[in-house]
């Protein structure tokens, strides 16, 4: 889903910034944010049997669309029908069919709630209340502005969180940057108004909303309507049939609702405020960027950008003479981006100021093949294609290599970023079972974009996209291109100069504009799109007739053009470079979901032999770990504390963040301290020639010399060795009684 | 200055955020950011005709302090002169030691705007040109949304200027945080009005500011008085020398003058606004932070932060929780500052978003030693105490255990920090002669502030202060701990409980108020901090007599406290902790301009062989360069071209940045290109078992096996070898005759 990305531009809900939260199901962490307790987080068994009525709805659906394709074949078989007439019955199933794909969206969102896979046997409530407990516990994060009383959607992070943060940033710029050599750029958060009005953030970055009328309190319209439904669903016992039909409808198909159909339904089941009764506005979009004025006089308004990609595409023109004016190339940019979330309901995952981590891959449009595809093309893992979603299947594994050439993905290039992303991601820790990558359904993607895929990370709230993969073809360079006058566009030389027949299409803006007014634009963008053989018969048509129909998909609808309106033909011509648009792959990563996913899938607990309680560990693999290692002096004593002094500064010298723990606690107590924040290994002095190396998770330990500890350890944490090589080089330890 | 620091909180001038544009000399790029030429860019005839006539101020207000102090020891020696003509005489010597120091200041500024250091012989305006305008040619940096004409005081970081910054701040994590396990934090960068109330930055924020009455442009006002001032001096050879005098007085002052005192003298002085002659406004406080809205309904303002210290200072508690409440410690935060510049016009170094690193390191008040400062204390450099500049002397190397020793440094962690930022500074590649720690004048420091001192960094407009490192005493914890109610404040528990006999001084906040009104804080704050002795005397006075003369510092004058206004006694209690509010020192790094005047320092030009041009060539070390190494085959040859990707495979595997270039042109240019961006070192493919690796600066070449390429690049650019031992090791290669 586009919160992440730049990806959703449809007409009627362009940068609509939540299209689905139901697939996210509420994020609430109610004891910290002090939020209510969303019907989302309700029994299982429940959202099973709400399972079972979207099954029955989708079946129903799916008929309704079958009868309503066959209306259709029939109306466009009987001689003489009007053209208006098969328009209407061809709008009533595109209708059907997104109800259809919204009705799957809803469905597969449930059945990801179900399940209880990766939380040890606690039910997915109690596991991340202990996972979330033991975060903030040990500052990983922390409610900003705590002692004011903190503000909602903004946390920072402590110390272990900021040093995760950074190393997955660091492993980030390696696997991308380093390994592609694309050009990492570092653009300001201040925006002003004419690059986001250009890319449609301005007119359309909105979420409809909805005030009390008396108190003025602000809430997101489509939250109350759902809400209502759930609970209904969930509460009401005595609900008809059609009636459990009608609401499971109403949560499918929310996203697609318009302020009035909103409005409508609001009014229509006699929502009111939750917290007054009041009575409520009509919905009204609300803008969910920041806004600010640049420089003193106030009238040069900015807004914190609401994502990075802008900043990469307004600097196309220089990234592409620095590559030599060669395509294709990536460029890249990690940084802070700000969305004014109406109400922010879903602590650490919906938030007002995030990283984003963003590539934008720019490639000949009609070249979208990639160099390196192959190093990828044999990876197999969970994908989750469209035709599957709709007809009700499970995501299931696929072979990447198969994926892209049966069409299923659309081209190499961006396999091969689902690919590298998919190795991103388990590298980090990801489990590769709770990993899946979620096409697109046809209503959630931009009517410009090829193709687009959602890394979805499985944590105890469903299925969360972590990261967004679309060809946005060329939608955003073109935008830009109109609002600066400054051409982004590429150059293919010609060795020599081509001799070709080319079509031209020049519409007539003028007379395009009064026979359509405020569409005209589209029309003309349609005609300039015809393929070739269309155009010819387009013209044919003019010419015998003086107006033929012109269907044009983005207006969904036919119009009608007269010969006055369009000049089409061949001409021959001379040319010694093709110019054209590239287009844009671009895959962004939301950091600290990624992160929140890390810590759920790196979490466990483990018995501790002392008191009968649980102790936490998280499973961090070196790169991400906040803190490398940990040394302790096994008693307290001055000997072993400078050696243990010695260790640290060694490893300090080497590169390994480390702390030392002088307190004379017990060395077991001083263990679960380290692998509760996922310290992977430990180094106890007990004596002043050799000391013991502990491994976190597996607790077994081996002795070597104090002056090799510091290369051990930056093996095994840099990965030139593994834990089992050193153990099979050095002689094992038996672990304390202690522990 | 404290442009980069929280450091100034005076009680007139709170925060004014460029109390020393003066020493920055303004750095104007015109040809990119089409400014007019400011005058500070005068020929230095004029500079050093102006430093001369300063020397004469300097020398004429010395003279006047003198003569004032001589005047006061009179009258206090007089018997039964008035309280309050002492008082006004002290007044009078306090208003000009200020103005010594002011001028003194600013024969600092002018001096170092002179000598040609490190310019290679060029003028230091064709030098900043050459410099300038390379680096914008290969995307160092770009002006942001350059398409859309741009927007003054924003630049991205292009791919190199992008990598340069990541390789500082890597290293600056390696260098501070890692070094001494430092607890990094990341907050987010809107903030709540609050926490900036708190601060003080909401209401003393601020530069003075005037509007052009007809055009309602915006400029600074102390700006249009300084142009002015320069103008005069430098254009009009009949002014009398009274007037020379007086011009340079009102530029040595300008950063003390009110707004009345400002608005007064642009009045006198007849200035109008540049571009029309237009009437000005009089000047009146613009706030320079960047202001929104947080949430929908408009009614909780918030704003970009302008440090990012507060987020650290307002998570203390938590913070010294998790060093498990031990003093001292450090925090540390990365990330984006934002000031909204009324008319920023100094390119890169005055920009209204940038990126801070800041440090907070919590320390005993009582005890300001650092375990590690001996690893510091023998470093010898260049250093400017308060005194040199106030007698007009220059900066003169010291050794840092003496600057301590003598108290010339506070104190020693202030000193350790001192050290280690020079050590930070010079191993990224800044020259040791052209760095010096500058001490603030009493009129630069907040009142709170036990000592500040500024690394500055010459370039070719004059010293830059491009590191803060003060001495904040317990100021920030207080402020929050008021406006919070949440107390931020450490504990030391004693062994055993200790019986002191304490001295308890209780205001009557009721009976001063009466009498003080708006001046009520200060003189309970005043009273509260009295040491013992001065406390029992005022008790026994105002036993005595009914009533004492009290000075209060912060008001600059001597009040009148009568028996009901406080009460004094010695009581003896049982303690079990001392409770108190850590100090906090307080480097801050402009990350920006330190990578400026890296490019600077960086910079040289050599002669081109072929063409007798100049190539450009910077010197980074392979820590800061933003790539590390590339590969060329020496001719267009597919076996070489094999050899050369397998060579960057290799390179890129090893986490080395790379790049190849396998274009045709002629080798010495491809050198040049990569010269150009400061690529360290270049691997040129001429047969397919061994290689050569060339260095950039001495063109020294040495022959290598293809497969051990890789591993020789990473010893020399991680630091384990140098370029002189891989010189002994491995043939020499003779260059080839295109270089």
């Amino acid at each position: 889903m586009p919160f992440f990305t730049s990806t959703l531009l449809r007409p009627q809900t362009l940068f609509q910034s939540q299209p689905q939260s139901k697939t996210l199901i509420s994020l609430l962490l109610p004891l910290l944010y002090r939020c209510p307790i969303s019907s989302s987080t309700s029994p299982m068994a429940s959202s099973s049997s709400s399972e079972a009525t979207l099954r029955e709805v989708l079946a129903e659906k799916q008929a309704a669309v079958e009868a309503q394709a066959e209306a259709v074949r029939t109306l466009k078989a009987r001689p003489g029908t009007p053209q208006s007439e098969i328009d209407s019955a061809v709008e009533s199933l595109k209708g059907l069919k997104l109800e259809v794909a919204a009705v799957a969206k809803r469905l597969q969102a449930e059945g990801s709630a179900n399940g209880e896979g990766g939380t040890g046997g606690l039910s997915k409530d109690a596991f991340r209340q202990t996972v979330v407990n033991t975060l903030e516990r040990r500052l990983f994060f922390i409610p900003s502005f705590k002692i004011y009383r903190g503000v909602a959607g903004l946390y920072d992070y402590g110390p272990p969180g900021c040093a995760v943060k950074s190393n997955v940033l660091a492993f980030w710029r390696q696997h991308f940057v380093l390994e592609e050599n694309m050009l990492e750029v570092d653009c300001p958060c201040v925006t002003p108004e004419v690059v986001l009005k250009a890319s449609g953030h301005v007119d359309k970055f909105t979420d409809l909303m909805v005030k009390d009328e008396k108190t003025g309190t602000c809430y997101r319209a489509d939250h109350l309507l759902k809400d209502y439904c759930k609970e209904k669903l969930e509460k009401d016992l005595t609900l008809a049939p059609a009636k459990v039909a009608e609401l499971n409808h109403v949560i499918a198909v929310l996203d697609d609702l318009s302020a009035e159909e909103l409005g409508a339904k609001l009014k229509e089941y006699g929502i009111t405020a939750p917290d007054t009764k009041n009575p409520l506005s009509d919905p009204y979009p609300f803008n969910l960027m920041f806004q600010t004025s640049i420089g003193p006089t106030g009238l040069s308004t900015g807004y914190m950008r609401p994502e990075t990609a802008q900043g990469i595409f307004v600097n196309f023109k220089d990234l592409y003479y620095y590559n030599g004016n060669k395509l294709p190339f990536a460029a890249a940019q990690i940084g802070q981006a700000f969305r004014n979330e109406i109400s922010p309901r879903q602590g650490l995952l919906r938030v007002r100021e995030f990283t984003l981590a963003e590539i934008e891959h720019f490639v000949d449009p009609d070249d979208k093949s990639h160099p390196k595809f192959h190093d990828v093309a044999k990876l197999e893992f969970l994908m989750f294609p469209r035709e599957d979603q709709l007809t009700g299947k499970s995501a299931r594994k696929i072979v990447l290599g198969e994926a892209v050439s049966k069409g299923t993905i659309n081209n190499e290039t961006l396999g091969y970023f689902i690919g590298r992303v998919f190795l991103f991601l388990t590298h980090l820790g990801i489990n590769k079972e709770r990993l899946r990558f979620r096409q697109h359904l046809p209503n959630e993607m931009a009517h410009y974009a090829a193709d687009c895929w959602d890394a979805e990370i499985e944590s105890s709230f469903g299925w969360i996209e972590c990261v967004g993969i679309a060809d946005r073809s060329a939608y955003d360079l073109r935008a830009h291109t109109d609002k600066s006058g400054v051409p982004l566009v590429a150059h293919e030389k010609f060795s020599e100069p081509r001799e070709v027949e080319k079509l031209v299409i020049t519409p007539s803006k003028k007379d395009l504009g009064l026979a359509f007014k405020g569409s005209q634009k589209m029309v003309v963008e349609a005609l300039e799109a015809m393929p070739e053989k269309e155009a010819l018969e387009l013209k044919a048509t003019l010419e015998s007739k003086g107006e033929a129909e012109f269907l044009v998909c983005t207006l969904g609808k036919t119009v009608t053009i007269t010969k006055n309106m369009v000049s089409i033909s061949m001409e021959k011509k001379k040319e010694h470079q093709r110019v054209f648009t590239p287009s844009v792959i671009e895959p962004s990563f939301g950091i600290g979901r990624i992160i929140y996913c890390l810590y759920e899938h790196s979490f466990y607990t483990r018995p501790s032999k002392s008191e009968g309680e649980q102790l936490n560990v998280f499973r961090f693999p070196p790169i991400v770990a906040p803190i490398k290692c940990t040394v302790f002096p096994l008693v307290k004593n001055d000997q072993f504390d400078e050696v243990a002094r010695n260790i640290a500064r060694a490893l300090t010298k080497a590169g390994i963040s480390n702390i030392i723990d002088i307190t004379g606690t017990s060395i077991g107590k001083r263990y679960a301290r380290t692998d509760e924040i996922g310290v992977p290994f430990a180094v106890t002095v007990d004596s002043v020639a050799t000391v013991t190396i502990r491994e976190r998770d597996s607790k077994e330990q081996i002795r070597v010399a104090v002056d090799e500890v510091a290369s051990v350890v930056k093996e095994v944490t840099e990965g030139q060795s593994t834990w089992a090589d050193v153990m099979w080089r050095y002689p094992t330890h038996a672990a304390s009684s202690d522990e």
